[in-house]
């Protein structure tokens, strides 16, 4: 049986990324929901566009053993996440992803996910594929300028220009 | 100065395909508006994501000469197109995408694109890239099955995950 899989939507989120894996999804029969990384389900792309996810961070919290699988879909939250991280969204999204990662569930992302990860105490010795600018938050993994690393449970691609090098093996794993 | 480019999204749409264009040119400083093709700005993705689109086609009718180039954004709308093809929001595409290929601007798309670009009849003798499943809808152009196809004004790929391919000689052209 398929897995389950969370998707987290940072707001705003990359478009392009999220939607490569919401498509690839949908036409492989993986079940997913969309979670607003904010108060509102009603979130931005990069691009500008409004979308609204199936529903909010906050309501992720407790329902872990629901997913198997746990997508962080990356935008320009991200560069602003630290001035922004005492939000409870940005902190529910923290203890969300610990809980995914300690639980030892898939953990798949690109761009900053790596970073993200890293934050949550996930990625100690595995090595990680992040956005080039993001290299240098990566003490207890390792950094790679591979278009995506697989290392046990985490799947990290680059950049959202590198996810579908990435799909077939992420395809492969949820199905 | 970028080139302006006006954005059909059909309903449902492809939300990997569409994203890919808006990521892309909003990156690269290249203004666009995207157009439902529906009666209203509200529609969905292929996976099931309300999105809002910023204005509906029927206000795009006699505003043609406003933009440089249209982007036919394919999806699930597609395949039930014969059976709704008297609906007024496909009849007002038809006309818009029909003049804006008369007045010799840009056009580009993937999967179908290049089916509806058929039906308004601007593809004769030209090459074009398409849905293998559509390549017999194409009488007046000539289907090729490369992962895209440039020829005059037409810039038409295969699928959403050839658009990639076809991506920088599209921003080449409209920066």
């Amino acid at each position: 049986m398929a897995k389950k899989v969370a998707i987290l939507a940072v707001n705003p989120v990359n478009g392009f990324g999220l939607f490569q894996y919401l498509e690839a999804f949908f036409e492989n029969g993986i079940p997913y929901k969309v979670f607003a990384v904010a108060d509102s389900k009603e979130i931005k792309t990069n691009s500008g566009i409004t979308m609204f996810a199936d529903d909010v961070i906050a309501n992720l919290k407790g329902h872990e053993d629901e997913y198997d699988a746990l997508v962080f879909s990356c935008g320009d939250a991200i560069p602003k996440f630290g001035e922004n991280i005492e939000k409870q969204y940005n902190q529910d999204m923290m203890m969300v992803i610990k809980t995914f990662g300690e639980k030892g569930k898939l953990m798949i992302g690109h761009c900053a996910a790596a970073m993200i990860f890293e934050m949550a105490g996930l990625t100690e010795s595995k090595k990680v594929a992040l956005h080039p600018l993001a290299k240098a938050a990566i003490q207890n993994g390792i950094a790679t300028d591979e278009n995506f690393e697989i290392d046990g449970n985490l799947y990290t691609a680059q950049t959202e220009n590198t996810i579908w090098t990435m799909m077939p093996k992420i395809l492969d794993v949820l199905k």
